[in-house]
């Protein structure tokens, strides 16, 4: 058996597989916070291009990967799905361990499976120039390296904290030829007003997002882009699925438990959706999203109607929420920091279609120098949440005897996020687990939206 | 055609490639440099272990790869073969440019290609623990990695201003659990020598090499490893090559130029040693060593015994140098400032079966820029000395109007060096090109030794 399965490029997926064609109930649509009313399509006009806004609300099955975005795929995909026999080996397990890694790509991460998607409808629909905000910067990374594979601006603005802790992210950027700017900044009327309050301000997520927002409604032929939660983002990752899918068949393999971590839900989704689908017709397996115990979204927040960002100035989105006053504790995974979750994974955890698992910080690097010291690559931190998920898994397959069939998503390397494993292991890391009072607090300002109806 | 030709596992060379079966004149022996005799295979033995000295010596054209070390190899092996269409389209080009992709393994460069071999013949030998010396820490990352897999401690002498400025390879060191401390030590009486002298002693590779070469020879089961330099190391990393020739062969292909960048010469001996075979028996091909100008062995040097370290304790070797006692200029191409050159790449250039090139560091910076943002991938500093080359030779194939297949060695990626593209976008890096008077005095000292004898 080989170690690596390779899929050729002319076997890679020419269609992206959406969900929203086989959900068993319907995603309950945004509503405008003011009036309570469904947002319609052309709402979203003035931040994403119209073809973008129709694949996210389309309920066709499957939708054509245009040729333009094929050749630029090709340049990382198909990623290689590799089965983890080492890692096998140390945990003395009959479980089958296979990860997708998707660190391949020149970003080092799944987003760019999207990035080049929206960069390339943007530039069909006219667009000159995109904004988006960042945290870590794996977003903005990624999207940078798509806009220059489109001959499009991009600028992006990047929490100041991070922009200032982290500067390799913002030199990739700009490296592909990017403009990023640390948030609050001087560029946008709310990023000078936090500016006025305090000159340092570290800035948040949510300012980020408002600013990227203004300066796409207030500049010419711009538009706004978002790197994961919106339906459409999601989609463009289900070429993560459907290449394992196929991958795994050459190996004569189906998986009985299929693993992502999950912040916003895009890799999570990536690697999911094809196999939800199979559930939903009868398959029987388990698909587990995998968060932190600091941000416990789909393991302690209730499914309501909440703000997408932390300002509270985007629609109102059916998901699981700790709610968007979530101010996030300081553990490494920055992009598992999310208060809220995709629509499409919260409705099916609504549905019963995938579980959730919280982990603490400590184990998840625990089982990210496992994973390095067996496997050899070094893995994101969000990554290795998915990770310890998978050894759990496979430990139980050893106590039960069962040679189960494990698929995890490698979302990315550890590269640029080597401080956080020396923090990890000069024993400066600790644990959080969120408190329910504390969530319980933050959720109840919620209480005055509509309820999302179950089914 | 596929923009990336992928080699299956099954199709992995099984043999590595030894150049000295096919050398039109052999090697000039290592001298001791007291005697002026040449070294014998025991006199190595107190610092390698003899399984690996007889590869260092041997003239058996192919030896066989062990299982556990392709079991390995496997973990990111064969590395694809890309054919850079973008940047011919950018270039406007006749020209096939193809480069081979060793920014893949865990440590993102070709350096594991040894590393692994390494590790199991001294695992094999009964070694349990080795010593060795890192620059900017791409080997001693390499070397940890391998020493992991096969349960041999490490330990690594990092020269101390590198372990300062660029903690993340010591971090991923000690992520494979290797041992990693800056060089001068106390843990050597070399480094405590120069320690006292000066306690902040910036330290350089020559007191790294002398410290780990000390602790190997008063350790207990303890070998020293090197990374490039030697003939056994070089032979490791053929497989580069073998697989690029296939990979070639599978599109119709075979190049006109073969291009590496050479510090030791490893990652170019890689890629190249299987078509200066081709070359030696008769067929028409280019290939080319690119190295900066601000360390110009090849260009510049004499071919000349001279010592293998700047601290003038090993033996002599016969090769192109620009003197021990050169003191590198601080740019940031870290892996090409040996002040020699591998007798193997020595010897060809001296036969006249290889060429040399030097590019400024400016030169080599837009290079990399130019890849970045037509490939994607971000190559180290060391691989823009291919890439600048690379290009150029594209753009003579314009002019000439000439269909040429190229194919370069991309030899690691730069997202560990991101800093140094930084350094170059904000204008804080300049060239600097050796002067000959400054390599005149430097080899001056190099009279009183034997020359090596020329066909």
């Amino acid at each position: 058996m080989e170690k690596k399965i390779f899929l050729s490029e002319k076997d890679m997926p020419r269609q992206w597989y959406n969900i929203q064609a086989d959900l068993p109930n319907p995603l309950p649509p945004p509503l405008n916070p003011a009036t309570g009313e469904p947002i319609t399509p052309d709402m979203l006009s003035p931040i994403l291009p119209m073809n973008l806004i129709e694949q996210e609300v389309s309920t066709e099955r499957w939708i054509d990967i245009p040729e333009e975005v094929l050749a630029r795929l090709v340049m990382y995909r198909p990623s290689p799905l590799c089965r983890a026999y080492s890692l096998e080996r140390f945990l003395e397990t009959p479980a089958h361990i296979y990860y997708k890694n998707e660190g391949v790509s020149p970003a080092g991460s799944h987003k760019p499976n999207t990035a080049i998607a929206q960069a390339y409808y943007n530039k069909k629909a006219g667009v000159k120039r995109i904004t988006t905000e960042t945290g870590a910067g794996q977003w903005g990374s990624a999207l940078s390296f798509a806009c220059n594979q489109f001959g499009l601006e991009v600028k992006v603005y990047m929490v100041r904290v991070s922009y200032n802790q982290k500067p390799y992210r913002r030199i990739m950027m700009e490296t592909w030829g990017g403009k990023c700017v640390p948030s609050p900044s001087p560029d946008t009327s709310v990023g000078r007003k936090y500016l006025e309050e305090n000159p340092d301000h570290p800035g948040s997520l949510g300012i980020a997002i408002s600013e990227a927002i203004e300066d796409c409604v207030t500049s010419k032929d711009t538009k706004y882009s978002l790197g994961s939660v919106l339906n459409h983002v999601l989609m463009h990752q289900t070429i993560i699925g459907l290449e394992a899918e196929k991958q795994l068949a050459m190996a004569g393999e189906y998986p009985d438990i299929v693993i992502g971590c999950a912040g916003g839900g895009s890799n999570f989704a990536g690697i999911s959706f094809p196999f939800v689908r199979d559930k939903i017709y009868g398959k029987e397996i388990r698909i587990i999203g995998v968060e932190p115990t600091s941000c416990p979204t789909l393991t302690k927040g209730p499914y309501v109607y909440d703000f997408g960002d932390t300002a509270g100035t985007t629609p109102l989105l059916p998901m699981y929420s700790i709610g968007h006053g979530f101010v996030p504790a300081p553990i490494h995974a920055g992009g598992l920091r999310y208060h809220g979750m995709a629509p499409l994974v919260s409705r099916l955890l609504a549905d019963g279609l995938i579980e959730a698992k919280a982990y603490n910080q400590l184990d998840t690097f625990g089982a990210g120098i496992t994973f390095a010291r067996t496997e050899g690559f070094i893995p994101a931190p969000e990554t290795n949440h998915a990770i310890a998920c998978a050894i759990e898994e496979a430990k139980k397959a050893k106590e039960e005897g069962k040679e189960k069939v494990i698929l995890m998503n490698w979302s990315g390397h550890g590269i640029i996020d080597l401080p956080s494993y020396d923090a990890y292991m000069t024993g400066k890391l600790v644990d959080y687990a969120m408190p329910d009072e504390e969530i319980l607090k933050l959720v109840k300002d919620l209480e005055k939206f509509p309820k999302p109806r179950l089914a």
